[in-house]
């Protein structure tokens, strides 16, 4: 009987994240404070969050431990099980063997649990009793209601207004796990109310959910803000998933020649390769590829410059590839990947060549989700698409090659939550959706202005 | 460290099905021809079932070999892990050892691919190239689509109108891996055109839908029908699950002193129940409890009498415990246990005191439901909670008692697809539902006219 999953016992666990810092060719560059273009100091940062995640956001330590208690909370899906692709290899055709590392077996059925566990752990050692935090579509809001749930603090989640009223299951979902989530633009922050002055019924946005949130969390007792993708500490714990891919390869006698993940702010995509690229800068031979939205194509087109977080520009700048701070990308269903900028750790591997990026637009991602749906059984996330378009294409290329290429990709959400747009494409209701030519061209005119990272 | 998750590796996945008929002390009395009341015989079914299932309702084997290519199938998320819960057993600060049987993880969700899996192949290898069902909810719809799919046969689901409205993500499930999904009444069938006639805009009921899809079966090229519980087969092929949960449970040298399931048709319960009830049978102390919802009391209220496994009068008579086919319970949002009988083998049990039956009234089950999400993170299907607030009561008992009693319950889905009911429970908008003692005292005068098993 051939071996359809790799699993890996509980104690087998790893125990310690890795830190690329420690390996970087060229260190990332520091974040500047906006006012001043000089680099920010971790106490500027200490009223948004708490000191022990800013310490480890400036870490270059290679290896840092893993709490026990973290560990725990960890064990309820992790490891996770890493599938062989069988029956799609076999509907390609294909001599590649293709890997997925299912991170949907989590309770909020993506990866993004494993950062919200750690960052509710180290805001609680710190004594505080409350987060805040913005969410978009709702996955990071869902994932940090359920790991605040798990320490006993109190979490409050400003999602996006058009989000919040065209999916309320995530808003219940968060509910169910005990965490509070209004509309945003809300009447409970300066922000918000200064937002809804001007329109009672604003759609809301990303930069002003932000913005309530970092308000919420600098006005209040015993309050700090998280983020979930992006910074250093959050891909720091995202490793997790990398280094135990790497285990249960190795149980199998595999290295994959192809590593490929979705990437939006970087923080999936960052867990699975991180290790690997760690394994490539001491001298392995491996293609690591992010994939991204056509339509918000920040690592492909966009330039390396520095650039607001966020879009209200209350952010430190970061050194990062980006399509500018107010950039409003397509209103795709991959709602994890319509971020303007990009993590500055992979940001800098990708300046370095250590990695590389393609885009697909919303239909190749559609129809390739659907091919896995069909052949594999598990209904992806419209952002895991975007990584299994990917390896698709390289397992087509690699039967045009006749190459017995090994594929692992980071499968790094279910779709069960996003079958309306499921529907909306096998119904041919579905739009295309990438950047034309001219409008990226206009957006790089704009973006020259920024500054430059060294 | 403590083991959270009792894996089982995929070599050491069950090679055979249990099949209890061969232990009953009292064998199950035959279904009956409804127009002579005499036993029906096997090419009766011939028209509706496969002859290989039709083999295996009627198999007294106590082993029955599953297929290689059914095997390779479950091997998509079988063995499933089974879990210890210690932040539930915390919670309660009990003594006793909550373990679960995580049957969430398969791709659709529930336990209710594993007898899709193992139907749609026997029809295959019967030389059946379409499979005509009905369904409630959509789970056994979902289930069923997603095994068609798998062996490469066509898929029509007849979907109660109310439902197909009202859960509108459980038909793009469906559609997702390919199957037609029609809302019942349908203008494809006589049955669904002469409700239509009565009625264009009829709600529909499960009795409706099952008329519908056996007449699609019976009157359709290459067709046969398939149903996702009750029958001996079905809770055959669901055996799995108590097969690996004792090599699981033995892996760490515990044995269960109570096992719980939710009962609606009864194969989720038998499954994971069956294999230790063998045990019972052969003098191992274990206590085994079957839960079912305080609104639809079939195996606490019900009378053990003949009666139709429809509304619509079309299939034989089965020997059951049943509240009479003309019941219509209470739309509690556990639409998996809204069934009027129970299962022959299930029922047979209950009368030879090899198993015994609790009822929990719909709030009773949330508050347990939201208690697991809160405490181990994964969300409950309505139905799951129904075991859930067994389990706590039976912690709680052992508390009292202070003995270290270990119990083992089937989680049988999750319920990601059904936070609306959570919602609802927790604005206080759910209603309870219980029947009330004289509507009991009405239904079983009523059912005193129906035959009983001998």
């Amino acid at each position: 009987m051939n071996k359809k999953k790799i699993t890996l016992p509980d104690n087998e666990i790893p125990r310690q994240w890795y830190n690329i810092q420690a390996d970087l060719p060229n260190p990332i560059p520091p974040p500047l404070n906006p006012a001043t273009n000089t680099p920010i100091s971790p106490d500027m940062l200490s009223a948004v969050f708490p000191m022990n995640l800013i310490e480890q956001e400036l870490s270059t330590e290679r290896w840092i431990d893993i709490p026990e208690a973290v560990l725990e909370k960890l064990l309820m899906w992790r490891p996770t099980p890493l599938y062989r692709a069988y029956a799609l290899e076999k509907a390609l055709d294909t001599p590649a063997r293709i890997y997925f590392k299912n991170e949907g077996v989590s309770p909020a059925g993506s990866h993004k649990p494993n950062t919200a566990i750690a960052q509710a752990y180290f805001n609680k050692v710190f004594g505080i009793k409350r987060i805040a935090t913005e969410t978009g579509a709702g996955q990071w809001g869902s994932a940090l209601s359920f790991a605040c749930n798990q320490f006993g603090l109190q979490c409050k989640v400003y999602m996006v207004r058009i989000s919040y009223n065209q999916k309320p299951y995530r808003k219940m979902l968060m509910e169910t796990w005990g965490a509070q989530c209004v509309p945003s633009p809300s009447p409970d922050t300066n922000a918000g109310r200064k937002f809804l002055a001007e329109n009672p019924e604003h759609p809301g946005s990303l930069g002003i959910s932000i913005s309530e949130a970092i308000e919420d969390a600098v006005t209040s007792k015993d309050t700090r803000y998280s983020l979930g993708s992006v910074l250093n500490h959050v891909i720091l714990h995202q490793t997790i998933i990398g280094l135990e891919a790497q285990k249960q390869m190795a149980s199998i006698n595999e290295y994959p020649d192809i590593i490929i993940g979705c990437a939006g702010g970087g923080s999936n995509f960052s867990g699975l390769a991180l290790p690997f690229v760690r394994d490539k800068i001491n001298g392995k031979k491996v293609k690591v590829i992010a994939v991204e939205p056509a339509s918000c194509p920040t690592l492909t087109k966009g330039p390396y410059i520095y650039d607001f977080g966020d879009t209200a520009e209350t952010t430190p700048l970061l050194a990062m590839h980006s399509l500018g701070h107010a950039f409003v990308p397509a209103p795709i269903h991959a709602g994890g990947l319509r971020y303007h900028g990009m993590a500055p750790i992979v940001s800098r591997l990708l300046v370095d060549g250590l990695i590389e990026a393609k885009a697909y637009t919303q239909l190749q991602t559609f129809a390739a989700g659907v091919t896995f749906a069909r052949t594999e059984g598990f209904v992806p996330a419209p952002e895991t698409n975007h990584a299994i378009a990917c390896a698709i294409e390289e397992a087509k290329k690699a039967k045009e090659e006749g190459k017995e290429k090994v594929i692992l990709l980071n499968w790094s959400g279910h779709g069960i939550m996003d079958l309306a747009a499921y529907d909306a494409y096998l119904s041919g209701k579905l739009e295309d959706s990438a950047m034309g030519d001219d409008e990226i061209q206009k957006l790089l005119q704009d973006l020259s202005k920024y500054p430059k990272p060294k």
